[in-house]
Protein backbone atom coordinates (compact mmCIF):
# COMPACT_ATOMS: atom_id res chain seq x y z
CA UNK A 1 0.00 0.00 0.00
CA UNK A 2 1.02 3.84 -0.89
CA UNK A 3 -0.31 6.18 1.35
CA UNK A 4 0.27 10.26 1.05
CA UNK A 5 -0.92 13.32 2.41
CA UNK A 6 -2.77 15.54 -0.20
CA UNK A 7 -3.95 19.18 0.17
CA UNK A 8 -7.80 20.45 -0.95
CA UNK A 9 -9.00 23.80 -1.10
CA UNK A 10 -9.24 24.06 2.75
CA UNK A 11 -7.63 21.15 4.40
CA UNK A 12 -5.63 18.22 3.87
CA UNK A 13 -6.27 14.47 3.31
CA UNK A 14 -4.81 11.17 3.57
CA UNK A 15 -5.38 8.98 0.25
CA UNK A 16 -4.16 5.49 -0.97
CA UNK A 17 -2.58 5.36 -4.33
CA UNK A 18 -4.67 3.53 -6.73
CA UNK A 19 -3.18 3.48 -10.51
CA UNK A 20 -3.44 6.66 -11.13
CA UNK A 21 -5.78 8.24 -8.98
CA UNK A 22 -5.40 8.85 -4.86
CA UNK A 23 -8.60 7.96 -2.63
CA UNK A 24 -9.32 9.40 0.30
CA UNK A 25 -9.18 7.30 3.24
CA UNK A 26 -11.34 9.60 6.33
CA UNK A 27 -8.36 10.70 7.81
CA UNK A 28 -6.61 14.25 7.70
CA UNK A 29 -3.15 12.96 7.23
CA UNK A 30 -0.79 10.13 7.41
CA UNK A 31 -0.03 10.93 10.64
CA UNK A 32 -3.66 10.59 11.75
CA UNK A 33 -4.15 7.04 9.77
CA UNK A 34 -0.66 5.58 11.83
CA UNK A 35 -1.97 7.27 15.42
CA UNK A 36 -5.37 4.98 15.16
CA UNK A 37 -4.25 1.35 15.49
CA UNK A 38 -6.90 0.40 12.85
CA UNK A 39 -5.75 3.24 10.51
CA UNK A 40 -3.07 1.16 8.39
CA UNK A 41 -6.30 -1.27 7.96
CA UNK A 42 -9.12 0.98 7.98
CA UNK A 43 -7.32 2.69 5.06
CA UNK A 44 -6.60 -0.46 3.00
CA UNK A 45 -9.78 -0.87 2.59
CA UNK A 46 -11.34 2.66 2.64
CA UNK A 47 -13.19 4.31 -0.82
CA UNK A 48 -13.83 7.84 -0.21
CA UNK A 49 -13.57 10.53 -3.07
CA UNK A 50 -10.79 9.98 -5.53
CA UNK A 51 -8.57 12.48 -7.02
CA UNK A 52 -6.18 12.17 -10.27
CA UNK A 53 -2.81 11.64 -9.40
CA UNK A 54 -1.72 14.26 -11.74
CA UNK A 55 -1.97 17.60 -10.57
CA UNK A 56 -2.49 16.66 -6.55
CA UNK A 57 -0.96 18.21 -4.70
CA UNK A 58 1.28 16.31 -1.74
CA UNK A 59 1.65 17.94 1.77
CA UNK A 60 4.28 16.63 3.75
CA UNK A 61 3.84 13.17 4.49
CA UNK A 62 3.47 13.25 8.34
CA UNK A 63 2.53 16.61 9.60
CA UNK A 64 4.02 16.78 12.88
CA UNK A 65 5.63 13.68 14.32
CA UNK A 66 7.13 13.64 17.49
CA UNK A 67 10.20 13.07 17.05
CA UNK A 68 11.91 13.82 13.51
CA UNK A 69 15.17 11.65 14.48
CA UNK A 70 18.76 11.32 11.96
CA UNK A 71 21.33 9.78 11.46
CA UNK A 72 25.14 11.09 10.53
CA UNK A 73 27.51 8.82 8.38
CA UNK A 74 25.60 5.45 7.49
CA UNK A 75 26.65 3.86 3.79
CA UNK A 76 29.14 1.82 4.37
CA UNK A 77 31.03 2.60 0.73
CA UNK A 78 30.87 6.39 1.38
CA UNK A 79 32.82 5.79 5.07
CA UNK A 80 35.41 3.94 3.49
CA UNK A 81 35.42 5.81 0.60
CA UNK A 82 36.48 8.79 3.07
CA UNK A 83 39.08 6.60 4.62
CA UNK A 84 37.00 6.32 8.08
CA UNK A 85 36.32 3.05 10.13
CA UNK A 86 33.13 1.62 10.70
CA UNK A 87 31.61 3.13 13.54
CA UNK A 88 30.21 1.23 16.41
CA UNK A 89 27.25 3.04 16.85
CA UNK A 90 24.55 5.53 14.82
CA UNK A 91 25.50 8.60 14.73
CA UNK A 92 21.78 10.54 15.70
CA UNK A 93 20.57 14.44 15.72
CA UNK A 94 17.36 15.69 15.34
CA UNK A 95 15.17 17.86 12.80
CA UNK A 96 11.97 19.90 14.46
CA UNK A 97 8.77 19.51 12.41
CA UNK A 98 9.03 23.01 11.32
CA UNK A 99 11.41 22.04 8.67
CA UNK A 100 9.17 19.61 6.44
CA UNK A 101 7.53 20.40 2.95
CA UNK A 102 5.76 18.18 0.80
CA UNK A 103 7.41 16.25 -1.88
CA UNK A 104 7.12 19.17 -4.95
CA UNK A 105 7.12 22.20 -2.17
CA UNK A 106 10.01 24.89 -2.81
CA UNK A 107 12.89 24.37 -0.72
CA UNK A 108 13.21 27.99 0.73
CA UNK A 109 16.60 28.98 0.77
CA UNK A 110 17.38 30.73 3.53
CA UNK A 111 19.50 34.19 3.03
CA UNK A 112 22.26 33.18 5.96
CA UNK A 113 23.73 30.10 4.24
CA UNK A 114 26.14 30.41 1.36
CA UNK A 115 26.40 26.18 1.44
CA UNK A 116 22.77 24.84 1.24
CA UNK A 117 23.52 21.38 0.11
CA UNK A 118 21.36 18.26 -0.50
CA UNK A 119 21.08 14.48 1.59
CA UNK A 120 18.87 11.52 -0.13
CA UNK A 121 17.75 9.75 2.59
CA UNK A 122 15.92 6.24 2.92
CA UNK A 123 13.09 6.94 6.05
CA UNK A 124 11.69 4.82 8.30
CA UNK A 125 8.08 5.87 9.31
CA UNK A 126 6.86 4.54 13.01
CA UNK A 127 3.72 2.79 12.97
CA UNK A 128 3.03 1.79 16.45
CA UNK A 129 4.71 3.06 19.95
CA UNK A 130 7.57 1.05 21.29
CA UNK A 131 10.33 1.42 23.53
CA UNK A 132 12.75 -1.06 23.95
CA UNK A 133 11.88 -2.81 20.53
CA UNK A 134 13.61 -6.08 20.19
CA UNK A 135 14.18 -7.82 16.67
CA UNK A 136 10.23 -9.00 16.70
CA UNK A 137 8.95 -5.55 18.22
CA UNK A 138 11.03 -3.42 15.62
CA UNK A 139 10.30 -5.00 12.53
CA UNK A 140 6.42 -4.78 13.73
CA UNK A 141 7.14 -1.08 14.14
CA UNK A 142 7.87 0.25 11.14
CA UNK A 143 5.01 1.35 9.07
CA UNK A 144 6.86 1.09 5.83
CA UNK A 145 9.22 3.85 4.27
CA UNK A 146 9.28 7.40 2.62
CA UNK A 147 11.79 9.83 0.76
CA UNK A 148 13.58 13.07 2.76
CA UNK A 149 16.01 15.15 1.75
CA UNK A 150 18.30 16.17 5.02
CA UNK A 151 18.52 19.95 3.09
CA UNK A 152 21.35 21.90 5.00
CA UNK A 153 23.00 24.76 5.60
CA UNK A 154 27.00 23.53 5.76
CA UNK A 155 28.13 27.16 7.01
CA UNK A 156 25.67 26.88 9.96
CA UNK A 157 26.46 22.97 10.35
CA UNK A 158 29.91 23.33 11.17
CA UNK A 159 29.82 26.69 13.32
CA UNK A 160 29.76 24.65 16.62
CA UNK A 161 30.29 20.63 17.08
CA UNK A 162 26.39 19.69 17.25
CA UNK A 163 25.24 19.92 13.60
CA UNK A 164 21.73 20.76 14.75
CA UNK A 165 21.94 24.39 13.53
CA UNK A 166 22.87 23.33 10.07
CA UNK A 167 19.74 21.39 9.85
CA UNK A 168 16.89 23.05 11.40
CA UNK A 169 15.79 25.87 8.48
CA UNK A 170 12.19 26.61 8.29
CA UNK A 171 10.63 24.93 4.77
CA UNK A 172 13.98 23.16 3.69
CA UNK A 173 13.24 19.24 4.13
CA UNK A 174 10.78 17.36 2.20
CA UNK A 175 9.01 14.43 3.07
CA UNK A 176 7.10 12.31 0.51
CA UNK A 177 5.87 11.82 -1.46
CA UNK A 178 4.13 8.13 -0.25
CA UNK A 179 4.45 5.79 3.25
CA UNK A 180 5.22 2.09 0.70
CA UNK A 181 4.15 -0.84 3.22
CA UNK A 182 7.67 -2.68 3.64
CA UNK A 183 5.70 -5.79 1.76
CA UNK A 184 5.65 -3.59 -1.31
CA UNK A 185 9.79 -2.92 -0.69
CA UNK A 186 10.90 -6.66 0.11
CA UNK A 187 10.34 -6.59 3.52
CA UNK A 188 11.96 -4.13 6.96
CA UNK A 189 15.47 -4.23 5.09
CA UNK A 190 14.91 -2.91 1.94
CA UNK A 191 17.61 -2.91 -0.83
CA UNK A 192 16.24 0.09 -3.17
CA UNK A 193 18.46 2.07 -5.82
CA UNK A 194 18.37 5.72 -4.14
CA UNK A 195 19.40 9.16 -6.03
CA UNK A 196 19.32 12.75 -5.92
CA UNK A 197 20.44 15.01 -8.94
CA UNK A 198 20.37 18.54 -9.11
CA UNK A 199 18.88 20.04 -12.02
CA UNK A 200 19.86 16.93 -14.58
CA UNK A 201 22.86 15.92 -12.82
CA UNK A 202 23.26 12.86 -10.82
CA UNK A 203 25.28 13.47 -7.53
CA UNK A 204 24.07 10.74 -5.49
CA UNK A 205 23.51 7.38 -6.34
CA UNK A 206 23.64 4.70 -3.96
CA UNK A 207 21.44 1.51 -2.77
CA UNK A 208 19.93 1.42 0.49
CA UNK A 209 21.04 -2.76 1.40
CA UNK A 210 24.47 -0.56 1.77
CA UNK A 211 23.43 0.72 5.22
CA UNK A 212 25.26 -0.38 8.56
CA UNK A 213 22.58 0.59 10.89
CA UNK A 214 19.82 -0.78 8.86
CA UNK A 215 15.48 0.32 9.93
CA UNK A 216 15.40 -2.30 12.03
CA UNK A 217 18.76 -1.84 13.96
CA UNK A 218 17.99 1.51 14.21
CA UNK A 219 14.01 1.38 15.55
CA UNK A 220 16.26 -0.95 17.92
CA UNK A 221 18.97 1.27 18.77
CA UNK A 222 16.97 4.78 19.19
CA UNK A 223 13.55 3.28 21.15
CA UNK A 224 16.11 1.88 23.47
CA UNK A 225 16.46 5.73 24.64
CA UNK A 226 13.13 6.74 24.36
CA UNK A 227 9.78 5.53 23.17
CA UNK A 228 8.93 5.78 19.63
CA UNK A 229 5.37 6.86 18.72
CA UNK A 230 3.39 6.59 15.51
CA UNK A 231 4.16 8.74 12.49
CA UNK A 232 7.69 9.46 14.22
CA UNK A 233 10.60 9.88 11.13
CA UNK A 234 13.53 8.07 11.57
CA UNK A 235 15.74 9.30 8.47
CA UNK A 236 18.29 6.66 7.65
CA UNK A 237 21.74 8.92 6.29
CA UNK A 238 22.97 9.62 3.09
CA UNK A 239 25.26 7.96 0.72
CA UNK A 240 28.31 9.81 -0.82
CA UNK A 241 27.86 12.68 -3.36
CA UNK A 242 26.78 15.61 -1.18
CA UNK A 243 27.51 19.14 -2.05
CA UNK A 244 30.38 20.35 0.43
CA UNK A 245 32.47 16.70 -0.42
CA UNK A 246 33.02 17.60 -4.40
CA UNK A 247 35.77 18.91 -5.19
CA UNK A 248 35.32 21.65 -5.92
CA UNK A 249 32.17 22.04 -3.48
CA UNK A 250 28.87 22.96 -5.36
CA UNK A 251 25.92 24.09 -3.36
CA UNK A 252 22.36 24.47 -4.37
CA UNK A 253 21.49 28.05 -5.66
CA UNK A 254 18.33 30.14 -6.44
CA UNK A 255 16.40 28.21 -8.80
CA UNK A 256 18.17 24.46 -8.62
CA UNK A 257 15.64 21.91 -9.04
CA UNK A 258 16.51 18.54 -6.51
CA UNK A 259 15.21 15.57 -7.60
CA UNK A 260 15.47 12.68 -4.83
CA UNK A 261 14.59 9.23 -5.97
CA UNK A 262 13.93 5.86 -4.20
CA UNK A 263 13.29 2.99 -6.15
CA UNK A 264 9.75 1.35 -5.56
CA UNK A 265 8.69 4.40 -3.17
CA UNK A 266 8.69 7.64 -5.13
CA UNK A 267 10.57 11.06 -6.17
CA UNK A 268 10.78 14.68 -4.04
CA UNK A 269 10.95 17.67 -6.81
CA UNK A 270 11.93 20.83 -4.72
CA UNK A 271 12.96 23.64 -6.72
CA UNK A 272 14.77 26.06 -4.38
CA UNK A 273 13.73 29.15 -4.10
CA UNK A 274 15.63 32.60 -2.44
CA UNK A 275 14.44 33.35 1.13
CA UNK A 276 13.62 36.37 2.55
CA UNK A 277 16.08 37.27 5.52
CA UNK B 1 2.52 35.64 37.50
CA UNK B 2 3.39 31.95 38.72
CA UNK B 3 1.82 29.52 36.25
CA UNK B 4 1.97 25.84 36.89
CA UNK B 5 0.45 22.56 35.34
CA UNK B 6 -1.00 20.47 37.73
CA UNK B 7 -2.69 17.08 38.32
CA UNK B 8 -5.92 16.02 39.30
CA UNK B 9 -7.31 13.26 38.96
CA UNK B 10 -8.26 12.40 35.66
CA UNK B 11 -6.53 15.22 34.03
CA UNK B 12 -4.14 18.57 34.13
CA UNK B 13 -4.95 21.64 34.91
CA UNK B 14 -3.11 24.98 34.08
CA UNK B 15 -2.94 27.28 37.71
CA UNK B 16 -2.20 30.17 39.21
CA UNK B 17 0.17 30.72 42.24
CA UNK B 18 -1.70 33.07 44.81
CA UNK B 19 0.00 32.90 48.24
CA UNK B 20 -0.68 29.08 48.99
CA UNK B 21 -2.90 28.67 46.78
CA UNK B 22 -3.38 26.70 42.93
CA UNK B 23 -6.01 28.91 41.46
CA UNK B 24 -7.48 26.81 37.90
CA UNK B 25 -7.39 29.71 35.08
CA UNK B 26 -9.50 27.38 32.34
CA UNK B 27 -7.09 25.88 30.31
CA UNK B 28 -5.71 22.04 29.96
CA UNK B 29 -1.82 22.99 31.08
CA UNK B 30 0.48 26.01 30.60
CA UNK B 31 0.93 25.20 26.91
CA UNK B 32 -2.61 25.88 26.14
CA UNK B 33 -2.50 28.70 28.26
CA UNK B 34 0.30 30.18 25.82
CA UNK B 35 -1.09 28.23 22.92
CA UNK B 36 -4.11 31.02 23.37
CA UNK B 37 -3.09 34.50 22.24
CA UNK B 38 -5.05 36.47 24.99
CA UNK B 39 -4.26 33.58 27.59
CA UNK B 40 -1.78 35.04 29.63
CA UNK B 41 -4.33 38.12 30.04
CA UNK B 42 -6.64 35.80 30.64
CA UNK B 43 -4.81 33.64 33.16
CA UNK B 44 -3.51 37.08 34.97
CA UNK B 45 -7.41 37.47 35.98
CA UNK B 46 -8.70 33.60 36.24
CA UNK B 47 -10.70 32.67 39.10
CA UNK B 48 -11.34 28.85 39.01
CA UNK B 49 -11.20 26.21 41.57
CA UNK B 50 -8.23 26.83 44.36
CA UNK B 51 -6.12 23.70 45.24
CA UNK B 52 -3.52 24.26 47.96
CA UNK B 53 0.08 24.02 46.53
CA UNK B 54 1.00 21.89 49.80
CA UNK B 55 0.14 18.58 47.82
CA UNK B 56 -0.25 19.93 44.53
CA UNK B 57 0.95 17.50 42.00
CA UNK B 58 2.82 19.34 39.41
CA UNK B 59 3.03 17.83 35.69
CA UNK B 60 5.55 19.09 33.75
CA UNK B 61 5.09 22.89 32.63
CA UNK B 62 4.44 21.91 28.70
CA UNK B 63 3.56 18.52 27.94
CA UNK B 64 3.83 18.89 24.07
CA UNK B 65 6.58 21.59 23.53
CA UNK B 66 7.10 21.73 19.47
CA UNK B 67 10.65 22.38 20.06
CA UNK B 68 13.15 21.67 23.25
CA UNK B 69 16.15 23.53 22.20
CA UNK B 70 19.04 23.07 24.57
CA UNK B 71 22.39 25.05 24.53
CA UNK B 72 25.73 23.95 25.45
CA UNK B 73 28.79 25.87 27.36
CA UNK B 74 26.76 28.92 28.72
CA UNK B 75 28.49 30.12 32.15
CA UNK B 76 31.30 32.11 30.83
CA UNK B 77 33.17 31.10 34.33
CA UNK B 78 33.10 27.45 33.78
CA UNK B 79 33.96 28.14 30.04
CA UNK B 80 37.35 29.52 31.26
CA UNK B 81 37.75 27.87 34.38
CA UNK B 82 37.91 25.04 31.44
CA UNK B 83 40.52 26.78 29.62
CA UNK B 84 38.26 27.33 26.40
CA UNK B 85 37.90 30.63 24.53
CA UNK B 86 34.47 32.03 24.87
CA UNK B 87 32.78 30.24 21.71
CA UNK B 88 31.34 32.71 18.86
CA UNK B 89 28.51 30.63 18.54
CA UNK B 90 26.45 28.92 20.93
CA UNK B 91 25.98 25.17 20.63
CA UNK B 92 22.64 23.99 20.31
CA UNK B 93 21.00 20.42 20.73
CA UNK B 94 17.48 19.24 20.65
CA UNK B 95 15.52 17.41 23.38
CA UNK B 96 11.99 15.28 22.76
CA UNK B 97 9.44 15.70 24.67
CA UNK B 98 9.09 12.39 25.50
CA UNK B 99 12.12 12.57 27.98
CA UNK B 100 10.16 15.48 29.79
CA UNK B 101 8.44 14.91 33.63
CA UNK B 102 7.23 17.15 36.39
CA UNK B 103 8.73 18.58 38.95
CA UNK B 104 8.58 16.23 41.81
CA UNK B 105 8.46 12.88 39.68
CA UNK B 106 10.79 10.45 39.41
CA UNK B 107 14.17 10.67 37.33
CA UNK B 108 13.95 6.98 35.92
CA UNK B 109 17.61 5.47 35.75
CA UNK B 110 17.68 3.57 32.54
CA UNK B 111 19.65 0.25 33.56
CA UNK B 112 22.10 1.13 29.84
CA UNK B 113 23.64 3.68 31.73
CA UNK B 114 26.58 3.82 34.17
CA UNK B 115 27.19 7.49 34.08
CA UNK B 116 23.80 9.62 34.77
CA UNK B 117 24.54 13.11 35.54
CA UNK B 118 22.99 16.73 36.49
CA UNK B 119 22.97 19.85 34.58
CA UNK B 120 20.80 22.65 36.20
CA UNK B 121 19.45 25.15 33.80
CA UNK B 122 17.50 28.26 32.87
CA UNK B 123 14.75 27.56 30.79
CA UNK B 124 13.10 30.25 28.07
CA UNK B 125 9.78 29.55 27.67
CA UNK B 126 8.54 31.22 24.50
CA UNK B 127 5.03 32.90 24.64
CA UNK B 128 4.18 33.65 20.78
CA UNK B 129 5.52 32.51 17.42
CA UNK B 130 8.84 34.12 15.87
CA UNK B 131 10.91 34.19 12.91
CA UNK B 132 14.28 35.76 13.01
CA UNK B 133 13.41 38.20 15.92
CA UNK B 134 15.08 41.25 16.45
CA UNK B 135 16.01 42.92 19.85
CA UNK B 136 12.00 44.06 20.73
CA UNK B 137 10.75 40.68 18.78
CA UNK B 138 12.55 38.29 21.16
CA UNK B 139 12.20 40.27 24.27
CA UNK B 140 8.02 40.02 23.68
CA UNK B 141 8.33 36.66 22.47
CA UNK B 142 9.86 36.00 26.18
CA UNK B 143 6.60 34.62 28.31
CA UNK B 144 8.68 33.75 30.93
CA UNK B 145 11.48 31.32 32.75
CA UNK B 146 11.18 27.72 34.27
CA UNK B 147 13.93 25.47 35.74
CA UNK B 148 15.51 22.74 33.71
CA UNK B 149 17.40 19.34 34.59
CA UNK B 150 18.96 18.30 31.52
CA UNK B 151 19.74 14.75 32.91
CA UNK B 152 22.44 13.23 30.95
CA UNK B 153 23.59 9.73 30.21
CA UNK B 154 27.18 10.70 29.86
CA UNK B 155 28.94 7.38 28.67
CA UNK B 156 25.85 7.34 25.90
CA UNK B 157 26.20 11.20 25.16
CA UNK B 158 29.96 10.28 24.21
CA UNK B 159 29.30 7.83 21.79
CA UNK B 160 29.67 9.71 18.94
CA UNK B 161 30.02 13.23 18.21
CA UNK B 162 26.71 14.14 18.34
CA UNK B 163 25.16 14.68 21.71
CA UNK B 164 21.56 13.98 21.63
CA UNK B 165 21.98 10.36 22.13
CA UNK B 166 22.89 11.30 25.93
CA UNK B 167 20.01 13.88 26.26
CA UNK B 168 17.39 12.23 24.92
CA UNK B 169 15.87 9.19 27.35
CA UNK B 170 12.44 9.08 28.58
CA UNK B 171 11.17 10.05 31.42
CA UNK B 172 14.48 12.00 33.24
CA UNK B 173 14.33 15.19 32.32
CA UNK B 174 12.47 17.54 35.29
CA UNK B 175 10.29 20.50 34.54
CA UNK B 176 9.14 23.42 36.68
CA UNK B 177 7.33 23.94 38.59
CA UNK B 178 6.53 27.27 37.30
CA UNK B 179 6.48 29.39 34.02
CA UNK B 180 7.35 33.01 35.89
CA UNK B 181 6.86 35.98 34.29
CA UNK B 182 9.71 38.60 33.54
CA UNK B 183 8.51 41.05 35.17
CA UNK B 184 9.01 39.05 38.87
CA UNK B 185 12.33 38.94 37.85
CA UNK B 186 13.83 41.87 36.72
CA UNK B 187 13.14 40.96 32.93
CA UNK B 188 14.55 38.98 30.04
CA UNK B 189 17.94 38.95 31.14
CA UNK B 190 17.26 37.72 34.60
CA UNK B 191 20.32 37.16 37.14
CA UNK B 192 19.64 35.15 39.68
CA UNK B 193 21.18 32.16 41.48
CA UNK B 194 21.19 28.89 40.17
CA UNK B 195 21.83 25.46 42.23
CA UNK B 196 21.54 21.93 42.00
CA UNK B 197 22.35 19.41 45.21
CA UNK B 198 22.43 15.81 45.17
CA UNK B 199 21.25 14.63 48.42
CA UNK B 200 22.87 17.13 50.72
CA UNK B 201 25.82 18.16 48.68
CA UNK B 202 25.61 21.35 46.53
CA UNK B 203 27.06 20.23 43.23
CA UNK B 204 26.53 23.77 41.12
CA UNK B 205 26.36 27.42 42.36
CA UNK B 206 26.31 30.18 40.11
CA UNK B 207 24.20 33.15 38.51
CA UNK B 208 22.42 33.32 35.37
CA UNK B 209 23.84 36.85 34.95
CA UNK B 210 26.89 35.10 33.73
CA UNK B 211 25.60 33.47 30.53
CA UNK B 212 27.04 34.46 27.75
CA UNK B 213 24.10 34.13 25.17
CA UNK B 214 21.69 35.50 27.04
CA UNK B 215 17.49 34.62 26.41
CA UNK B 216 17.14 37.49 23.93
CA UNK B 217 20.09 36.61 22.35
CA UNK B 218 19.01 32.83 22.48
CA UNK B 219 15.58 33.75 20.70
CA UNK B 220 17.03 35.79 17.99
CA UNK B 221 20.02 32.72 17.21
CA UNK B 222 17.50 30.00 17.08
CA UNK B 223 14.36 32.12 15.24
CA UNK B 224 16.79 32.65 12.85
CA UNK B 225 16.61 29.10 11.44
CA UNK B 226 13.30 28.37 12.68
CA UNK B 227 9.82 29.88 13.79
CA UNK B 228 9.63 29.34 17.44
CA UNK B 229 6.27 28.83 18.77
CA UNK B 230 4.10 29.01 21.72
CA UNK B 231 5.62 26.52 24.71
CA UNK B 232 9.14 26.10 23.33
CA UNK B 233 11.44 25.52 25.53
CA UNK B 234 15.15 27.10 25.43
CA UNK B 235 17.10 25.62 28.12
CA UNK B 236 20.29 28.01 28.33
CA UNK B 237 23.17 25.46 29.28
CA UNK B 238 24.46 24.70 32.93
CA UNK B 239 27.45 26.08 34.93
CA UNK B 240 30.62 24.42 36.25
CA UNK B 241 29.92 21.48 38.64
CA UNK B 242 28.53 18.79 36.82
CA UNK B 243 29.69 14.97 38.26
CA UNK B 244 31.46 13.61 35.18
CA UNK B 245 34.10 17.05 35.82
CA UNK B 246 34.77 16.37 39.52
CA UNK B 247 37.51 14.79 40.37
CA UNK B 248 36.90 11.62 41.17
CA UNK B 249 33.77 11.77 39.06
CA UNK B 250 30.41 11.42 40.71
CA UNK B 251 26.98 9.79 39.09
CA UNK B 252 23.49 9.57 40.04
CA UNK B 253 22.58 6.25 42.11
CA UNK B 254 19.20 4.81 42.34
CA UNK B 255 17.98 6.52 45.40
CA UNK B 256 19.66 9.75 44.78
CA UNK B 257 17.59 13.33 45.79
CA UNK B 258 18.17 15.90 42.89
CA UNK B 259 17.72 19.08 43.99
CA UNK B 260 17.45 22.17 41.35
CA UNK B 261 16.34 25.16 42.29
CA UNK B 262 16.76 28.85 40.53
CA UNK B 263 16.12 32.08 42.91
CA UNK B 264 12.58 33.57 42.61
CA UNK B 265 11.42 30.71 40.43
CA UNK B 266 11.47 27.49 42.05
CA UNK B 267 12.76 24.16 42.99
CA UNK B 268 12.70 20.83 41.46
CA UNK B 269 12.96 17.85 43.92
CA UNK B 270 13.11 14.47 41.86
CA UNK B 271 14.21 11.23 43.10
CA UNK B 272 16.47 8.58 41.18
CA UNK B 273 14.74 5.64 40.47
CA UNK B 274 16.06 2.12 39.15
CA UNK B 275 14.37 2.07 35.56
CA UNK B 276 13.51 -1.40 34.31
CA UNK B 277 15.82 -2.77 30.95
Amino acid sequence: MKLATIRLADRTVAARLEGDVLVEVGQPDVGAVLADPAGLAAAASAAGPEHPVAGAEFATLVPRPSKVVCVGLNYQNHIKEMGRDLPEYPTLFAKFADTLIGARDDIERPAETEMLDWEAELTVVVGRQVRRADEQAAVAAIAGFTVLNDVTCRDWQFRTREWLQGKNWDHTTPVGPYLVTPDELGGPRPALDIRCAVDDQVMQQDNTGDLLFDPVALVRYVSTMVRLNPGDLIATGTPGGVGHARKPPVFLDEGAIVTTEIEGIGQLKNRVTGGSR
